[in-house]
């Protein structure tokens, strides 16, 4: 089978400049592989028009006459923008034209408008945003939901916890991710009744390799695959992330800088500081998934390089692959007819 | 006015042989101090058997036959414990006979003694723990609540940023803390209902310097000297930032260590990562409040060495001169009317 991907072009900080060129990358790298640019064709036909016919064979421009900004308010997209590159890369999902759709435009818009297209999964009530943080292990701790969700009851939990085992098994061809639920640590006050009616959903379904609270160091310890949370705890743990990283590099920076002596320093250190850079390179994580939709739509960072935005193609890939959203359905039936079994 | 301060010399990972070595020389350093060493005076008198009198003029032990263990429930603490060195000391505290105490024990059941015993201040319904963590511009962010509380109310984090309004004030001598609300980005879904009637009850109080929602990683920019949130959402945002710094620094380490020539460029490097240790040093964050409460009780690290014991008891020392919990129940008093003449 030859996966075939929308790719939103005028998404992102960089648009066109970076989609495109990623788009040549990955096509070069995976030779079973179809692209269609969706965007403004006035743009994106100079981009590619020195390109091979053997290229343009699996690469074709889609057009679409307006843009979700990347502050354009999630209704007003929906409302207003029917015919932007982001609509069109999802309608393309819808009408199976394509397997799936990669945008690195904004998250609120993006979510609303593939719920609205797509519809959730049956059994799925919210969709969520799951993506992988890197660990102490070296590997990657997926982490969901990441804030298309807020005030997530027990049941939604439960969902997040079905497809955060259903991904990482796709993803990471793990047979038996472990899911932790995100908790606080004081024993007796140990979370809120939520969290605790979400661990009596989770752990009588033997599908789900629970392996209980965790708090939020876990995510870097690697002591859980999947860390399964409401979005709005995990949209803070992220963005938490994001800040400490920066400050941490803003510091290394600063400090390597001071004087003669710490830049000479720097740059006999400069091979190990950029491999430890690399290491924890945010663009290697690029992609995230919005999860429970009947369809696979990717959320690239907005300010995805091209490097970064190839990751998120590759991560689609993976997911029509390996069929994550029937996977999700399916399995979501037979573990809720278990814990039916069980309750 | 001599500051008189209570330890909880049993508390912590390391009990007396971190607290009493902390508290002589804190005493050597602050000429205006007295501290009483709460726990068993069988092992507490021979550590401070050799000082000198005018060292002992300054200190004293008041026997405890008791300890709280770390993974003791507070339940279990508040029922069982009565005689142990944290109750006594909180208990010191309640009857006036010290202006703080200082624990390293475990936090819930600090949190349980302390609101047993002290109560909470008039108008404040639950207390909360504050902590200072490094940003940016090399000054630092309160966080509140960090754990004590989960699903806090609107009018809970109103007393929070009053609270932290008042801390901060007291701390780091700011006449005006920014105070922000912590919340996630997503305009049209911007935070749950409770974090949106938050901030419609701290806006209209003046002398609250409400400069509106912020994000998990503004704690690390440095965009609000404090940050107000639920004590499950504080707790994840620490946890999260404690294990982001671990992996960070275990990654540092193993890229230093790696071969001969990693291990040369570390050795040449290593007065710069020291200094880099040193401000991102958790040590000089030290000392947690219980705040809302009719009396100072710090939390200290449980895992604090000397130095970071002192910090914990430089806070108490603070928070004694500028009287923290009389000037939270006046100005409470104060904004709550003007929030009521608004209303």
């Amino acid at each position: 089978m030859t996966p075939r991907i929308a790719l939103d072009a005028m998404s992102g900080d960089y648009g066109p400049s970076v989609v495109v060129p990623a788009a040549l990358k990955i096509l070069s790298e995976e030779k079973n592989l179809e692209l269609i640019l969706v965007g403004d064709e006035t743009v994106l036909e100079p981009l590619i028009a020195d390109q091979s016919a053997k290229v343009m064979q699996r690469l074709s421009i889609r057009h679409a006459s307006q843009k979700v900004e990347m502050d354009d308010l999630p209704s007003l997209a929906l409302r207003k923008k029917r015919d932007s590159s982001m609509r069109i890369a999802i309608n393309l999902v819808k009408e199976g034209e394509v397997n799936a759709c990669v945008s690195a435009g904004n998250t609120g818009a993006l979510m609303a408008t593939a719920r609205y297209v797509l519809k959730t999964l049956p059994g799925i009530d919210r969709p969520a945003i799951i993506t992988p943080l890197p660990n102490m292990l070296g590997k990657t701790t997926h982490v969901l939901d990441l804030g298309a969700n807020i005030d997530s009851n027990p049941e939604h939990l439960f969902q997040f916890a079905v497809m955060g085992t259903i991904l990482t098994q796709a993803v990471d061809n793990l047979p038996r991710p472990r899911i932790g639920l995100l908790n606080i640590g004081q024993e007796e006050i140990k979370g809120n009744e939520r969290v605790k009616d979400a661990a009596k959903l989770i752990m009588p379904v033997s599908a789900i390799n629970y392996i209980g609270f965790v708090e939020g160091d876990d995510i870097f310890k690697g002591t859980a695959d999947v860390v399964v949370c409401d979005g709005f705890v995990g949209n803070v743990a992220l963005k938490t992330t994001e800040g400490v990283a920066k400050m941490i590099s803003h510091f290394v920076k600063e400090s390597f800088t001071q004087n003669l002596f710490t830049r000479l320093a720097g740059l006999i250190s400069l091979p190990i500081l950029k491999n430890l850079r690399k290491k924890l390179d945010p663009r290697r994580y690029n992609g995230a998934s919005l999860l429970g939709l009947r369809g696979i739509v990717i959320k690239s960072h907005g300010s995805a390089d091209i490097l970064s935005f190839t990751h998120a193609i590759k991560e689609a890939i993976i997911e029509v692959e390996k069929n994550v959203p029937s996977q999700i359905s399916h399995q979501l039936t037979s573990m809720l007819k278990e814990r039916r079994r069980i309750e």
